[in-house]
């Protein structure tokens, strides 16, 4: 059995010129493939590699199999000058909700305010990415979308809404922004899915149930079982988080929600503010300077060598893996890769 | 020892006098009393009794001190179409959030989509009447609220954040709206206080820690400990979501955020959106009631009864108790309301 923790450096030019040709192959134009692709690498690059090229097999799977649309048009259905609802004809998530967000900061360039939603959209990978384009044009972002049914309604044991991430970002005035990206489970599922590939067990913290209500830490049965919902003791809070992101993401474009979202069903929300309209752009983000050095001055824990702001660690590893021009998967993420490559017969030069 | 589950009910016509009088017999106008009791009985009649009447001690002790201004000048410091900031003056939270709110919401009938913040505010109560402010005009809303310093920053001990709730509602076609309105603590610091006061312990899931990380069931200790955040294994989600609200509702109107979040010195923030900008209003309320009885029809885990919507089980209660005239109190907040009648003079006819 492979050492699970196994992780291999892996340089960012050839998984780049891999990833185009994959999408090139599946019949995505080039400067859509490539403008994908980088997205898809900031994550491996943040070191959030759960949402990033792990992905990139799924994706050219649903794109072979025409459940994702390879030359989408998008369609703005209605707009105010706040506001616009986009139709993403089931192109590639990141694909369309990075130009569904351009547009919205476009937006909020001329009115301070602006919100916009997606359907007919897919899987938006890391969620990070949207509101940090909104916070390098100086702008707050909060951003949410559906996914696939997983947490049930407090109470029940029926899968109904997604673990609906939320994704946040604010400029600062001295440094990177401020992140944050979370599921609405205590742990990724990718996690629980990447210990299932490995054949490894996971902890029984997690709080996974099988359907009984019984604590498991057997991730097949976790994913068919009862996937926890943030919020412990209190898990109407998760539960609830999820029900009201589905209503944001998913029932006010118009598109599908909770139980109905799948593929080409999902659904995404993009606010930006200009914290300008409130006052000064350059007051504000002094005041997140202020609270990141509130942070990084917070008493640590006994064991704890630093505290870290929201982002902070992913953005350590995107300074460092810039750097180097290399990423680092787990050994079971190159493997994928290596298949995907002989499967399409495309070349993968690492 | 009294008994810890004992409740008295209370006519609502003694209450809603009673409580007038107290403020203006603290300097405040009787029409800004009245509207201000009528807010705080709404949170009595949903059954969150923490956020009601429970409070009115502290705030008649706060205006008598002179922390609260009990003739708050609302002054817009700054405004678009789509947005306001406004200066809360110091005043009762429950009175300047409501009247800002109104003002957001006046915005949204214009343009659809509106943000009001608001600083130099205080203590909002039950989140939750906001946003159903905004429900009843068939508008969907997320608001949230600075608090004061309790929780840490993910892996110190240093309180630098508040438990700042976050709460949403959208309407429905057929019947009350949906409505979220929960703290970043998987359990609120009110029960905590009621257990101290009441001399009980608390239950170790409730995950709180003394300052060394130890788990505790002392109310005391757990008031001055580590308080938890939403999250468990992942505490950094809830961590994360107070500093993000901490921004939003602090930093964003150019108010007090993190460490100084103080009497006088709370902000909000308060987003209205109108469903019609992104299609049509009846379609998307359709889906809250499709979304709800997706909810009702959920399996539920053995020993629960039945699956309950978010807010139903207040609303529940609020039907119940306007149809009887009466909300039912912890014995111990029914002492405190007598105290306070004593100490002030003014009569407590239940």
């Amino acid at each position: 059995m492979a050492d699970q923790d196994a992780t291999e450096v892996v340089p960012l030019d050839p998984l780049r010129e891999f990833g185009v040709a994959v999408y090139e192959a599946c019949g995505v134009p080039t400067e859509d493939a490539a403008f994908t692709v980088e997205i898809q690498l900031t994550a491996d690059l943040r070191g959030v590699d759960t949402h990033g090229f792990q992905r990139l097999g799924w994706y050219a799977g649903h794109l072979q199999a025409g459940r994702y649309n390879p030359t989408p048009s998008l369609e703005v259905l209605k707009e105010t000058p706040v506001s616009h609802v986009v139709d993403g004809d089931g192109g590639i998530g990141q694909l369309i909700v990075a130009r569904t967000m351009q547009r919205t900061i476009d937006k909020a360039k001329h009115t301070g305010l602006a919100l916009g939603t997606l359907r007919s959209s897919n899987d938006w990978g890391m969620g990070a990415f949207y509101p940090m384009m909104a916070a390098a044009e100086g702008f707050v972002s909060f951003c949410t979308t559906t996914s696939v049914p997983t947490i049930a309604p407090f109470g029940s044991r029926t899968r109904m809404t997604g673990n609906n991430p939320m994704a946040f970002a604010a400029p600062r005035a001295s440094g990177p922004p401020v992140v944050l990206d979370m599921a609405l489970t205590p742990v990724a599922l990718g996690k629980v899915m990447r210990a299932r590939a490995e054949g490894r067990e996971i902890p029984e913290e997690w709080g996974f149930q099988d359907l009984e209500g019984q604590p498991t830490t057997d991730p097949e049965t976790a994913m068919s079982g009862i996937i926890p919902a943030l919020g412990a003791v209190s898990a109407y809070k998760g539960s609830g988080l999820s029900l009201f992101m589905n209503l944001l993401a998913g029932a006010l474009p118009g598109g599908y929600h909770s139980k109905d979202v799948n593929i080409g069903k999902r659904g995404q929300f993009l606010l930006v503010i200009d914290p300008e309209i409130f006052g000064d752009a350059n007051t504000f983000s002094a005041a997140v300077d202020e609270m990141v050095e509130q942070i990084k001055a917070a008493d640590p824990l006994p064991e704890v060598a630093e505290v870290f702001a929201p982002g902070e660690i992913e953005q350590r590893a995107y300074d460092e893996r810039i750097a180097s021009g290399a990423v680092v998967y787990p050994s079971s993420t190159v493997q994928d890769l290596r298949e995907l490559s002989a499967r399409m017969g495309i070349p993968l030069n690492i």
